[in-house]
């Protein structure tokens, strides 16, 4: 066995892939220009425009903890804007955008799109730092830590702080109650951002959002057991057989036309230059499909079936018993890939970054450690994590090492019932237990008005798609939940502004 | 009348000296080395060594929100520690130092070290970044904004934050509660530490912190309205005497022999070289006996009697009525630059720094930007503010512009009793009414556990003083509820960790 064979992929490369995942529903009806667009174009889509948003650009301040000369550069930061429902005063729904470019999270968060006229919100949609159009320092901004360094959360957050103070003066809507909404790292934002600027936001919906995924707070295992417990839910034979599949693959590879064999036996367009290739693009197929594991038909990038788990696991336990584990394995992982059968191959080394999510690896090689670990209990093959390999891989990658206890110290997260039984209010914690993400989140009431809603049937932010009529009940009560939730904080808000 | 006459002393100047007034009480119980020995030399006092604080020194980050390569370098911060009362396991009190060496801070609050031994607990004072020995760039570190930019309360905060979690591991000791205390920006630092690092300090006792002096919360002349009224108070002539004795010092100045004059009547050891230096003296000397008017004998660096603005009026009043009023003026500041009756005479432009305090030019220059006006119902001579202008000369003197709304924006300030009524906890506020700081701070409870305590007779930070045995019911009452306070947070912090 090659030891080549035994690496699994980069976390950080899992990760960035992972914190993404976001579906595109309803593209029919949204209209979004650039990058966004030709990944519409890619699964022959007629894109209609719709729903328009408008595209502005707000002079940022680029380090807003020093005050060194150069801190005062002002780089341009994209927001979306729409202020159709909107009236002077109403409430302002801003989205705290995450990793990659602000337009494909807009198309994915049709809830605050949904919900917008009965509050006759103003919707905006910030772009984070580095992301995007939003590049500090243009085509260079990614060339080094010299520039890169100011590519962080907290520096994220006080960039929203900024200019949604900005915005509300430029609007004369100063009293304008501010609701921030986030999924995935976007959630975690909209969740720090509610603890660290309560006098601008007051409240957060934060979906997805795995605040928990450092340090030892939650167990280094958690993400990949819950991978595999979606597949053993859906079927043992399946978990078993995927499972089976990687020593497969190994074998396979040890032979000296193995790169020949895998590549036939995966239908690539091209052979592969290495085993890895074919093991990550399994890997990948079986982490995001558990994340999107969603309820109804759904379209993320590639088109899923309602629960596509289940009908990975149909394919394998339908399967000839004689044929091999790591076919049925392939078998399964094409549905994640070619469900509209459009593909005649498998671009198994196409790496593609269409909606600008490459900032992640900085961020997860400098405060964004979480560490995972996949155990025997997993349908993966084990791997372990070291802060200390982990810091000379960054260190190589990047020239600067992680500070892997740096957001917990910033934010918490270790009791953090005790810690906010008796501090902060008015935040959601939305999760599916679907999603492998949810492990790291908070799935527990934390007081009257710190309160987790958990889905056992949802994903990876479900909550913030936009309805369909086939949403399921529990999801439209969810929703009718969030907003029930949201309406009592600005009712509170109003009646706390009258007793000026 | 000269132009020059009518200038007031810069304001970032007068706040540095504001901001640092504490009184020097109890020193022949504390042993301090270095600086503030040397100024306890200077009053003629034996200090005796008795309350050892030991001296640590913390290698902390340089930039904690960047990742740029030169972010990581290392400093040596200063900590005092004090564990005799500790046992494992029993809260810790830290000090959020301020602007200046952190010995003379821990000189000033002996309120800790009073308390110690009812909580068993550690006392640690932090020392501020870029004050005292804590120097990230040695004798370097005020050379520039390249330097200084380092130097501001976000990254102080995030100091305490690494310093105090890296302390609890090291001791073995993550469990025990963080209760936070500081006076004046100290204050304003240990307020805020509550708000951003919940999960690091179970509650912050902010004593005299004008977290309100910014932006248009606090009407820009209060400050002055304020000394103003504690003259007011003693005597409406003491008022009417200062208030006329400016026009009486412009007068002279506007003839040839003015500054020899003024020196003359001044009682100058040289001759002063400009009008400003004989109006600095007296201004200060009223500010700060306004500030220090503490209900018992006190000695802040001058000694001065029980409420010392009461004994400077009755100079005033009991002045022959055909005396100038500068005479009668330039009488009562004697008194607060010689109640020890030592000197024989005056260092009008002697500029020492003795605590090591000039830091706070910069940071009154970049963030610490507080709007302070003088109008005609104050004694002092009118004075207006601008930003343009505040920005012009701050531009010059460090090469930077200031911004003047980003601690406002970083913490908030405005509306402050509805964002905080449903948000946050275990605060208080401690004022004393005759110090002028207290307009800018929180006077009203804002929640069940974020309290304010209102001393009408209490100056600036009186509770954190040393107890002594003249102190007055209403002080040792203030006290005592700040005890029982604390004693609640611990009790519920521990209560708590139970239902874990």
């Amino acid at each position: 066995m090659k030891k080549e064979a035994m690496e699994l992929p980069s976390f950080s490369s899992i990760l960035l892939l992972l914190l993404c995942a976001f579906t595109l529903a309803e593209v029919e009806s949204v209209y979004f220009p650039g990058i966004y667009q030709s990944s519409l174009k890619k699964n022959g889509k007629t894109v209609k425009p719709k729903i328009p948003y408008k595209s502005q650009y707000f002079p940022q301040v680029l380090d807003h903890f020093t005050f060194q000369p150069k801190s005062y550069k002002i780089f341009y930061q994209k927001y979306l804007i729409n202020s159709q429902y909107w009236h002077k005063g109403a409430p302002i729904f801003v989205y705290t955008g995450n990793e990659g470019d602000i337009d494909w999270f807009a198309a994915n968060t049709g809830f605050m799109l949904d919900i917008a006229p009965k509050f006759h919100a103003l919707l905006v949609f910030i772009e984070h730092r580095f992301y995007g159009e939003s590049m500090p320092f243009g085509k260079h901004s990614y060339r080094s830590a010299k520039t890169l360094g100011y590519l962080n959360s907290q520096q994220a957050l006080a960039d929203y702080a900024v200019l949604i103070r900005s915005l509300k003066h430029n609007l004369s809507s100063e009293a304008s109650p501010v609701v921030v909404f986030g999924g995935s790292y976007g959630g975690m934002l909209a969740a720090w951002f509610r603890l660290k600027y309560p006098h601008i936001a007051i409240g957060a919906l934060a979906s997805s959002a795995p605040i928990l995924q450092f340090d030892d707070i939650t167990p280094w295992s958690s993400f990949y057991d819950a991978v595999s417990q979606d597949y053993k839910d859906a079927s043992l034979n399946c978990y078993e057989v995927i499972k089976g599949s990687w020593a497969e693959l190994n074998s396979i590879s040890a032979n000296d036309e193995g790169l020949a064999e895998i590549s036939r036996h995966f239908r690539a367009c091209k052979q592969v230059h290495s085993i890895n290739s074919a093991r990550d693009w399994l890997w990948e197929a079986f982490v995001y499909t558990a994340m999107v594991n969603y309820p109804t038909e759904a379209n993320f990038l590639m088109p899923l079936p309602a629960y596509p788990v289940e009908e990975m696991c149909k394919i394998i336990d339908g399967s000839s018993p004689q044929s091999t584990k790591l076919s049925r394995a392939f078998a399964a992982a094409s549905l994640y890939y070619n469900y509209s059968q459009t593909e005649k191959c498998f671009k198994l080394e196409d790496e593609t970054d269409e909606h600008g999510l490459s900032g992640w690896n900085w961020q997860a090689c400098t405060e964004m450690v979480m560490p995972m670990v996949v155990t025997n209990e997993s349908m993966f093959p084990p791997s372990s994590f070291s802060y200390k390999e982990n810091a000379e891989d960054c260190k190589k990658q990047f020239g600067v090492a992680p500070r892997p206890h740096w957001i917990t110290t910033e934010f918490g997260g270790t009791m953090i019932e005790q810690v906010l039984k008796r501090f902060g209010s008015n935040i959601i914690f939305s999760n599916g237990l679907q999603d492998p993400w949810s492990r790291g989140s908070v799935l527990k009431n934390i007081s009257s008005s710190i309160v987790a809603l958990v889905a056992e049937k949802g994903a990876h932010h479900t909550d913030l798609r936009s309805a369909t009529r086939k949403d399921p009940d529990w999801l439209v009560n969810q929703r009718k939940q969030e907003v029930e939730i949201i309406q009592k904080w600005i009712a509170d808000y109003i009646q706390d502004m009258k007793q000026e």
